[in-house]
């Protein structure tokens, strides 16, 4: 088995992401959750880390395995847009409890006006900008709590939004991981919270009162309050999408849904896996040491 | 101390009230939750009583207590809009466990057209109608679950709109019970919202990270938030509102949240409270009763 070269770490709104990496950028081994519960703080990183390399031979190591974590609070000061997504030069060296981790913590982004934070997707940005040198265009990156739109111009984030859209789905009792579908009435509820999108509570309550009274299908139910969100939040988001060059990064159901949400608006969304860009921005973090002791 | 002639049970968005009547309309006791356990069957109803009306020399008794119940789940077919509040000749008498009980639950509304659904607020319009005749307006009756608003004319439920703000609120972790002091706050959200109702996710996004990046009081947090919600809740329903004369029925800071917001539109609503108003519908069915044998 390869020698562990270093750790990637991953929270970005409830997705959590761990990769224990070989020199030559092969996995050893991925842990990748959706709707995790999330490490917040690098003391988690490492109780959650150790039990994972606890089979590796780190003893073999002279020198401790760089660990590269991003999406954790209070670790490194965020940097406020507009400025290039962070490298390992902003990231904030972190004392663990056990010395054979060399933590190393990514900065979140700021924006003042209007005032907003990001944590996590920071990184899935700079993969994006890894993968896709001089990405000039709109990443909608949409996680199991929150969806992030950001402007991704001149190899910087120029602003960026967020909707609680994906917590809204879930405190409404909508699984995105079920397959949905009833692509029909994910249109019609789409169509109608974007041309209405003041209706969105009234929306919701429709579709409960249809459920109790109509015995309204859960796979329709689940396609309209998926659409009524979605739609809400592509309306008020307009500004971001319209006319843009957009790449879609999520997951499995929501992601899909998002694109096709943006098909129905004549944009034509590219769409790439949140994880797989988070991975290739922490492995540009790595990258960035210039070598194992800096 | 008097002799118990009859029991009301009010199921409704959140509320339950539970009152203990003499013949001469005086209370003997009364329970009244906000976000209750509520019951939803008949039989629920009767456990929920039992325990109540144990102390009572119900033995005495002859024939069985009425209890004039509504909010129940399926034991009354839906009455649909337009139509007059149910009375008793609506309700349907429903066999419980203790035969001392005669359970007679009122049915809910129905509308068709948006679909929507109301269970306990027909009898807190029974109520309004009970205490004003000839009422013509409109009823805003906030509950901890979610809003309803009502035309009301010529003795008749004309049409009704929902919206599940409540209960939105409460997912969002915002107590309206606690006291709100930050009123600044809360009409700039309020105004924010009806101006930009489907920017409703992005300033709840935007409320999360000021409490995040500036250590927004809670305080303010509860009183953009409520704001936000209510504020993109009356741009929704300005049809029912707007020129109209306004009943607000409620309980506490929610209510009075509603008031105020509708007062800053121009609005002069009036208010009332709206477990009052149910113990108005239920007297009125009560009385509707020709003889306890009916």
């Amino acid at each position: 088995m390869a020698r562990l070269d270093w750790i990637g770490v991953w929270c970005c709104e409830g997705a959590l992401g761990v990769w224990l990496m070989a020199a030559d950028g092969s996995v050893l081994d991925r842990h990748v959750l959706q709707e995790a519960a999330q490490p917040v703080t690098p003391d988690d990183v490492a109780a959650r880390l150790l039990p994972l390399v606890a089979g590796m031979s780190l003893a073999d190591r002279i020198d401790p395995v760089p660990v590269i974590a991003c999406g954790l609070e209070g670790a490194a000061p965020l940097r406020t847009v507009p400025c290039a997504a962070p490298g390992i030069a902003e990231a904030a060296r972190v004392p663990t409890p056990d010395p054979r981790l060399d933590l190393r913590v990514l900065p979140g982004l700021a924006q003042r006006q209007p005032r907003a934070v990001m944590r996590g997707g920071e990184t899935v940005i700079a993969g994006l900008f890894a993968v896709a040198p001089g990405f000039d265009g709109v990443l909608c990156l949409c996680g199991a709590a929150s969806t992030v739109w950001a402007r991704l111009s001149a190899g910087e984030v120029v602003s960026f939004a967020t909707f609680m859209t994906g917590e809204m789905l879930e405190m409404l009792g909508t699984d995105m991981n079920q397959q949905n579908d009833d692509r029909d009435a994910f249109t019609a509820a789409l169509a109608e919270a974007m041309s209405r999108p003041a209706g969105l509570a009234s929306m919701l309550s429709a579709v409960r009162a249809e459920a109790d009274l109509d015995a309204l299908a859960p796979a329709a139910v689940q396609a309209r309050i998926s659409g009524a969100l979605i739609g809400a939040e592509l309306a008020a988001a307009r500004p971001y999408w319209l006319g843009q060059t957009v790449v879609v990064a999520g997951e499995g159901a929501l992601a899909e849904a998002y694109g096709a949400a943006l098909a129905d608006q004549g944009a034509a969304p590219r769409s790439a896996r949140s994880q797989d860009l988070a991975l290739a921005g922490l492995t540009a973090a790595r990258r960035q040491l210039a070598s194992p002791e800096v």
